[in-house]
């Protein structure tokens, strides 16, 4: 495979035509695939059927703590429940609160609780002139879409290998009182799959914030899902403590990816006047969560050890996927400087970089052929990718089959994107 | 039985002492009951049992829709489910949008959202000078709270024997601009149990706010829980529609106190610039709620017919201890007037007055004596009864021999706080 970057004009119109007849061959095929959104496939949501059975109209439905899981209260969630959330996340039980089925839900309710209430003696955000949030990019974009929504200004920080430029981070919450947080997703960063470093994480729970009220956002979305061996990252609680900052740092988990997407248990936990905060907001929005759903999940799981091993099976049916992505962009672009892309050791995604203004047409052209990419620049603070070149591809829904073919088309929708570009600028 | 009030304070002191004797005999009993909360007893969660295998391990777990309920997605809830609620709540499917477990979550969310987002071009109500919300009372003390934590004027309206006192609630809402809302419970109300007449309904639906994001919250939550011949109250958003008034209403309800309080299913129903605000908040704060729960129940509730046959089997259990204690009041208080109730057809509670300045002393008294009943006062905004006399009996949750033992109690504590204050202002 040539490098198109070397490439005359002639070689690129010559190659273009080949290119953008594979292409066309490929739109008469009518495929309709989906490589958009970080969600299991069929046959990952498959291996927790066995959920469905542990509770049923022969079980007690009574809690280790004698609750009846049938009716009201027990706000903060079912004791076992917190355990198990507490070994998950590395936290005291105590600095737990069980949520719904969406941990997006809790990074939500925080958010708007800050927006409306005093945090550390601070006015309400909505109450201060301004609030910018800073985004390590490209990121997860319903993190920043909810800043958005509550008219914040967002900062992009650009990724390093090894987490956020901390140097940015440092710069920016020690010296500006109107930065109020950061999101973090520490392991395999959606959609890079990048770990943050001990030197990252130190540095993060080492922050001395301008803001009284200034708070870090930790969405361990990933934290037990591993596509190779497990990589431990520092624990962020751990480290604040150490640092006098145990008010920093705000943890969301779920089990949204181990059991069901949407029928899942999520969590937060976080420490002192922020944990007295949330339990106020909390106690007046619910009487309590879902007990049966925590009942149901302990009572599967049952522990940190036992849900790992049932991570195993879905790193078993994810592995082939992800390296098949990876195979394929090894095996066509090794030696074609037009796509980079990094190789994640975990998490949901394979993010790539086409050439510069590119990923939007590459997107397009997927489409037109009947495959869905997550658009073009939703990685980045207000779906703007500053160089159009990122694009965030999620392997784990279609078949490895389907996987197989959708690759194909995007790697002719990459080719034909940087031909169209190197020939319009290669006059 | 004497009625106290005409009784010479020699009589009012020997009653006291044989009043006395008996208080002191329950004390030794050590008894430990509730009947503060409105929640269904175990007898009535042991109904729905058979809901828990309606899914299982070997379900399909795909909705009308083709929807696999086992992953992300369908914000709105599923077609069936949000069906099921449109017969229930009296409004089109469009109309519905399907929460998590609870409804009082949703009016939290609405009234959060509204205090941070415009609506109906105003600013959002945290911007705004000053708020206030109309709280008839008495009435739930967990809608006043959520006000009460946003930092709202809580104003109290008189509750008539037919619903709210709709001159001062016209008055308030046509002439003030700062009242921004309405707390409703139509059906069966909490505590009194009171049903909205055609009147009071058809003027709330008239009428002409001075704020254009003035709403009424209308909490359903009692719906089809008739301890008689089921009440049909007048379609609200039918009455609004007819008065141009569309976007006046939000309707709530939930299956809290039809399946699981806690692991139900819960939904709102609005129109307009209400819906598209809303939407758009939910859209941001989740990617769905839990669609295995909703299968769950549309598979066993099937639909309103069916729910309504399953309402009579809460009816059987419930009607016993609502008779049970209006029996007891009638054959202990029938000449004595320093009591009077309420006799509800419906809903949860069973509302009565003691005499003014006696009701934190009774329910103090059934404390010391083993019988938590709700804080008196509670049904207040602030939780201030301005006369402190009424008091919210909730006899679902006990069962009938502890209810009879525990109204034994209540009614004793009754004619002592009675008996104090009549020797105390005898004198």
């Amino acid at each position: 495979m040539k490098n198109y970057i070397n490439m005359s004009k002639k070689e690129l119109i010559e190659e273009k035509e080949k290119v953008m007849h594979e292409y066309q061959k490929f739109k008469s095929l009518g495929l309709k695939l989906d490589m958009s959104r970080g969600k299991p496939s069929k046959e990952q949501v498959n291996l927790s059927m066995d959920m469905l059975d542990v509770i049923n109209s022969k079980s007690d439905c009574i809690s280790q703590d004698g609750i009846d899981c049938r009716n009201y209260g027990i706000l903060e969630g079912l004791r076992e429940i917190r355990k198990l959330f507490s070994d998950m996340m590395g936290v005291n039980e105590d600095d737990i609160i069980i949520g719904g089925n969406s941990s997006l839900n809790m990074m939500f309710d925080v958010i708007s609780c800050f927006m409306t209430h005093e945090i550390s003696g601070e006015k309400p955000w909505l109450k201060q002139e301004k609030i910018k949030f800073l985004c390590p990019s490209p990121g997860y974009d319903r993190h920043f879409a909810i800043c958005e929504y509550f008219g914040m200004e967002l900062i992009p920080i650009k990724m390093n290998s090894d987490g956020p430029d901390m140097n940015k981070v440092e710069n920016l919450v020690e010296n500006d009182i109107t930065v109020k947080g950061i999101w973090c997703v520490p392991k395999y960063s959606n959609p890079q799959g990048i770990v943050y470093s001990d030197e990252v994480i130190k540095r993060l729970s080492s922050l001395k914030p301008k803001a009284k009220d200034f708070r870090i956002f930790w969405d361990n979305a990933y934290c037990v899902h591993d596509l190779e061996e497990s990589v431990e990252i520092l624990n962020i609680m751990d480290e604040c403590v150490k640092n006098g900052n145990e008010e920093l740092p705000i943890l969301f988990s779920s089990t949204s990816k181990i059991t069901f997407p949407g029928a899942g248990i999520s969590a937060l936990a976080c420490r002192g006047n922020n944990m007295d905060i949330l339990k106020k907001r909390f106690s007046m929005q619910t009487i309590g969560y879902d007990k049966i759903n925590q009942l149901r999940h302990i009572r599967y799981l049952k522990n940190l050890d036992n849900l790992k091993l049932h991570m195993l099976k879905h790193r078993n049916i994810l592995k082939p996927k992800f390296e098949l992505v990876i195979s394929k962009l090894r095996k066509e672009f090794e030696e074609n400087e037009i796509i980079k892309w990094d190789t994640p050791k975990g998490g949901y995604f394979v993010s790539v970089y086409v050439m510069n203004g590119c990923a939007k047409e590459v997107v397009r052209l997927c489409k037109e052929a009947g495959v869905i990419i997550t658009n073009a620049g939703a990685t980045y603070p207000y779906g703007k990718d500053p160089f159009d070149s990122n694009i965030r591809l999620a392997p784990s829904y279609p078949d490895i089959k389907e996987l197989d073919k959708a690759m194909d088309l995007f790697m002719i929708c990459v080719k034909l994107a940087a031909l169209n570009k190197l020939i319009e600028s290669n006059v």
